[in-house]
């Protein structure tokens, strides 16, 4: 929200807008209390777009390094915070301009030679969401160093494997960690992906046709750390489908941080006790000091909301729209900072979390234990050794865990006669499998939640990483 | 976004975050930069509580008067811009009485006495919300009134009716922006009722048990404006239904704004020139002197994006939270205030442009002079007249269409005989409804384009509105 | 979807769409596979329509018998199964209007004077969805009153009462499920105002413009229940704002079913057993017989996914259409179909496991016996009385809880001399407010937890729902 | 939706559910009426899976091969027609064993050995994704050759390049064109990453820890056609990232496809006549056979709206959920069966109607010319031949324009004195760049709307496609 409108908005409606039409249009028009985030890439752009035409001729070199010195003067100003920007002159880019022609003059005014506001804002914004990319990839593999650390000190550690919230088989906590680290995984080959494909540079477009001026577009695109120019101009000025593609890959990533979230926020509970949050990622309560609030993760689980939300807003802002430049378009920034920002917050939070959360072992164990885990090794070992069909080995399995109900007891507890009396078969190395330890130690399927298996897949990842 | 999350969001990825997990807790826990918003419902909820827990006994008329006195102090702070806000206080409720701790002493300490921030939110951010109805049914009124002038001007002002965006039948400009009255009537309904469903006072509720003290809540509840207290604490402190039903009934207002818009944009364009929008809500550009570019009109039409995203937004957040309150919550302020601001200030421009523009009569008049527009009132007349059932008449009239289509004529061109040879029983009496001012003057059923009917409905909404 | 494309999609590219563009185009624009769920609405309409014109004299008595009874064995053969629906005839209304022909000849061809398929479909899709309403709050009804029957049941069962998923103070059982009668009641009301705001006739806005035949648009409106006919024929076949705010309702419904879901989930975990749900709606595992998922909880849970993405779906079709009717508007059917569906299935889901449920009180009262949940009673018995300020009254509870925390204990585990070293003003009489029955029993406020209370609420309700 | 739930609600509400608990149950929980569209993908997953299991020695080869054998029968009857599902038995892989079991008898029940329906049914989903990425990229290429065959034909035809729906530049028809061909190359893209990231094979994963069968998953992930297996097993039965994917991309395209759609629609109204689109893609009037309604394109811009309703849908549905299988995961596949119906259609009946539609090539050109389109070709002579500073040559054109416009004429008609007038330096050459075709021709920066460009564009995508 624009400072206008946020001071409008905390008056009554009498006096909002009471200056009437102009206030208004400034109000919904100007940009610049948004894009000046952009001044970095913008005068970045400048820069380059003044070096090729100086290369190419159009420019004088005086007058090309006039203007390269002049912007850097401009963003020290802005770096320092001391640079004035003014709502009448609407966006970064004419403030950077004005200012710029306060600083060396004439010259400014050759600078938007062979180019337009379309092509530069659709430069400046596609060199800020490449940097976010980055950013989200850096934040993404800070949370697997984190989760790899937790799994490398639990390989072993048992803990319920749950289905519909329900025991389903005891897997290890090494094992429990891992599955987010892959989806962490294709969640940075997303943005890697993403990336790679907005690379492209827009700069030269000009306003939406081309240029007549004799530019050097793959000189620009290069000096920008692009892979080369965008093939067509009004593609250029007019598409945004590399600012919902990162959306879209931010949105993914939230739902997976939404799913961690949840497991903490219930493994947090007095019920589950499966981990104790740091006191850094958790509030208080004044009059309960034992009681431990999970906020932070409450609020990584709800910020899958508002980047749902910029998705949902720029694809709705986008849809119908003809070519090529559309003021509608200026709604693109807003989402995109409040997404990447939320982003990067949720990944800092949730990579400090599970840095410092601590696994109550024995409470995971002892859950695991519980609920007949391990009827699945049980109907196995049938299936395995005694060569009953799948279903029929279930059947078994079944009636054993139906008497072991009626005695209050769990499947080790029963005796080999006991097993006898339902399938004459069985024998007594069936114990083996009985065990939780025994159970996940069995799963060495590829992939399977086996320490020796979690421990070579940490070891994979620790490769690629590097 | 908060600054700490602005600021860190301008730097690369190294320095985000770079003081360690306090910083990112505070960035991602603390509200007060957006939730100072609510200062002043904030205060007025504490004068209400102060003033009944004195009315009840709890707290001594002295101390009651000292807060009551205290908060007014605070409250011109804040509106005189003097108070200096703290993140370290979390938000608006910890820093509004830790001020009032300084100014009045101990007395502050006894405010808090039978509530707690789970209700004290929800009854100021309710208050907000319950404004935000108010200057949205202001707005949209305010538009209806301009719309209602222009309807008045224009009661027989022929245009093109379009189905498919093709020429369909004659209509009048009147009929036209009476349709968006309508529009807007309901949008208002759907405020009012929402305002009503909302007025219910969470004060009282506490944490979420409500309390043990002899409070009086419908005390409370009276002195906000509120019709009762809310009949349970759990759902007090828990539910945000109240904001998503202003989020769902401004995404419907977008809507109908967005389709004005569309409207707008596409009228202005060099090949409908059905209007003139004002110098003030457009923008020129200084190689163009005639180009006058629809920026409100397409800002207004994307403007349905944020709105529509804070409503998923929301909706996202409070999926699947258990009961009662949960952190997540704290994500519905800064979704319904972007909403309410975008709201406003779409409603407000609208309305200052529909009122600053000119329809280009004779252009209307001319496009819906075209494309046989009268067709339809041909085979009506067929109908009408001759008794011919309804599909035998269509298909008359599609014979003389496309007769007078091959002579490169409309159909008022086409002679009595052409028209015989099609169906004998013509009559020159059919010329009555081929031209485009007939037409609409026949269209008389209720609810009609004719004249007639658009005056009497503008009658009918003049008398409503008052 | 439609057979043609189900079918299509069943096949490979290569295979689909083989028999070009005919047959892409009969799939992409018929809608008959859809909106033959109108037929009934369809055929009401056409039969008060031909009432009215034989009433007005625009058809004579025995063409309007004839019609009207010939529209009833239409009816009558596609209530049984014996109609045969034509993809070539596009939609409903011609399906209809072509058998009626074959049925009763050539007055079939009058029934269409003086209306057009766009206000015909606005008319049948209104009374379709103004039923959904009625099963709505028929179905939230139905569900509020299994949920009154828990609470009557449970008025006085103590149970934890959650912030964060922490435990925070002791509840009712009962004033749990009132919190969601709550909810439920307000959603209600939000399917009344639908009801009542949509509640206006689209028919005889013929196909935008209205009509040059002397119809009566009162009494169609009135035949079909409507309370007024629509003021303008433009906004009567272009908007859709009815078909929305249906859709917002169900959105709001969905998230407070999710949330419910949820805690049944939750509750149902070997780790809660807060509740055990019936057989009926629960699945179990052949291998593991002890094992009750609760997937209809959870499929409750997820379907606010459907209808939150109609909702969407629903808006991005709309945003920006130029008036009047555009083909995009077919879109309309089909995501409130499927949203209404969803909706009226989640509800009876939800009222037989809720009817089913038992609550474990015994674990209930044992969790909320801990965890101290009682330290913000002692806190407001030293306000109440010793007079303490509240602020300091937390500072004293904070160190008994911290002192029975370092002893293994809980609060009222400790002595009365215990307590007097942190205060000295405590006497014997604290002991009264430490357990939980007292707990809840003391929160008389207004929609407190007492069950006192809760009786007084549920009372309220019975009368209101009579 | 489900014919249950349909039935159900093509009742009134009294007969919803009559039958009670297990109807509403059975609705609610049953996957069959949309899960057998996996059928051929669930074959082959077991067809691989039972092959494997004999390789490694766990199913004898006779049992495998009857397996096998089996299987291709009942996919036979199922492609035939024969089959007959049943509600009862759920979803399509018990229907498929169950029917497998009365075929070949007990070798049926092993071999669901070392698997569960967690680990098939994400098998399964993921291979009907992967063909949809293929067919996905198939109709995007189609797509793209009906453009390139349109920018072909018409490289150097001129029409209006529009900012804001004004008039900015003239452009070629080639060119605006190819800025679609750009976009559904990345469109193409993002599929095909989409593809290759979810081309890993959960098969294996078992219920949700993996198995101590001695499987070789590398195997049946190299039959299936899958890059290698899932390297974790809860990961490979609780996430849908993959789908989610799709669903992404189908978003953006949907999006660029509604852009496109938008502009048939604009450019087939009266007013601009920019195209005629085929009969096959419009739909007439029986009463106005002119008129062509452009229906395709109106279901294609609307199509966005499920498209993008699915992907939230499935957002939704994910969000917050605990690891591993939970039940709301059922409700991903109707999502993304009807949103990859909608593409696919989407996409054939886009490439019909440009394959067909006609550009008038009068119109465009006429329109081109208007609106004093070469402005800027004017200012940048006077910046590339006079040297003046961009904004100073901008001002004299402003000039120019503004002296046209008095006039009644456009730039061309002005005299060499005329301009002289207003800058003295200007001299003859520079009618050269006020035409438009010579304005076109100049553009020949990189990617600019030049006819050599666009040919040169043309080739390029011409030898990458192949």
């Amino acid at each position: 929200m624009t400072d206008v409108s946020r001071q409008a908005a905390n008056q009554m409606w009498g006096g909002r807008f009471a200056s009437g039409p102009d206030a208004i249009m400034e109000a919904i028009n100007a940009s610049i209390d948004f894009d000046r985030r952009l001044a970095r890439q913008d005068i970045e752009g400048s820069r380059a777009h003044a070096a090729m035409l100086a290369a190419q001729g159009i420019l004088t070199d005086n007058d090309a390094d006039a203007i390269r010195e002049g912007l850097l003067t401009v963003l020290s100003e802005i770096e320092g915070g001391r640079f004035e920007f003014s709502a009448a002159l609407e966006d970064i880019h004419m403030n950077v301009e004005a200012r710029l022609r306060q600083l060396i003059g004439e010259p400014a005014g050759r600078l938007h030679t062979a180019r337009s506001r379309n092509d530069q804002v659709a430069t400046d914004f596609r060199l800020w969401v490449r940097e976010q990319c980055d950013a989200a990839m850096d934040g993404l593999a800070a949370l697997q160093g984190a989760l790899l650390a937790q799994a490398e000190a639990g390989a072993d550690w048992v803990m319920p494997g749950f289905t519909h919230l329900q025991t389903a088989q005891p897997v290890t906590w090494g094992h429990h960690m891992l599955a987010y680290v892959e989806m962490l995984g294709r969640d940075i080959g997303r943005f890697r992906d993403a990336r790679a494909r907005m690379n492209e540079c827009p700069l030269g477009a000009a306003a939406l046709a081309g240029t007549s001026f004799p530019i050097d577009r793959h000189a620009t695109a290069a000096a920008l750390g692009f892979d080369r120019p965008m093939a067509n101009s009004l593609d250029a000025v007019s598409d945004r489908d590399f600012a919902l593609e990162f959306l879209a890959a931010s949105s993914i990533t939230s739902m997976h941080l939404s799913r961690l979230a949840e497991e903490l926020v219930i493994w947090s509970s007095a019920q589950f006790r499966f981990v104790t949050l740091s006191d850094r990622f958790s509030t208080g309560s004044s009059i309960m000091p034992q009681k431990k609030n999970p906020d932070a993760a409450e609020l990584i689980r709800a910020k899958i909301g508002r980047v749902v939300g910029a998705n949902i807003a720029l694809l709705t802002v986008m849809k119908g729209l003809p070519l090529a430049y559309s003021k509608d378009m200026q709604e693109d920034k807003e989402q995109v900072f409040d997404a990447a920002d939320t982003l990067m917050l949720a990944l800092a939070a949730m990579t400090g979390m599970v840095g410092d959360m601590r696994a109550n072992v024995s409470a995971l164990e002892a859950a695991a234990s519980s609920g007949f885990s391990t009827a699945t090794d049980l109907a196995d070992w049938l299936v395995r050794v005694l060569d009953l069909p799948f279903r029929e080995a279930h059947h078994v399995t079944g009636s054993l865990v139906a008497m072991a109900e009626a005695r209050g007891c769990d499947l080790p507890d029963l005796s080999v006669e006991d097993m006898q009396s339902v399938h004459p078969g069985i024998t007594g190395d069936v114990f083996d499998v009985l065990g939780v330890h025994n159970s996940v130690a069995s799963r060495v399927s590829f992939g399977g939640t086996a320490p020796d298996q979690v421990r070579a897949r940490i070891s994979d990842w620790k490769e690629r990483i590097g």
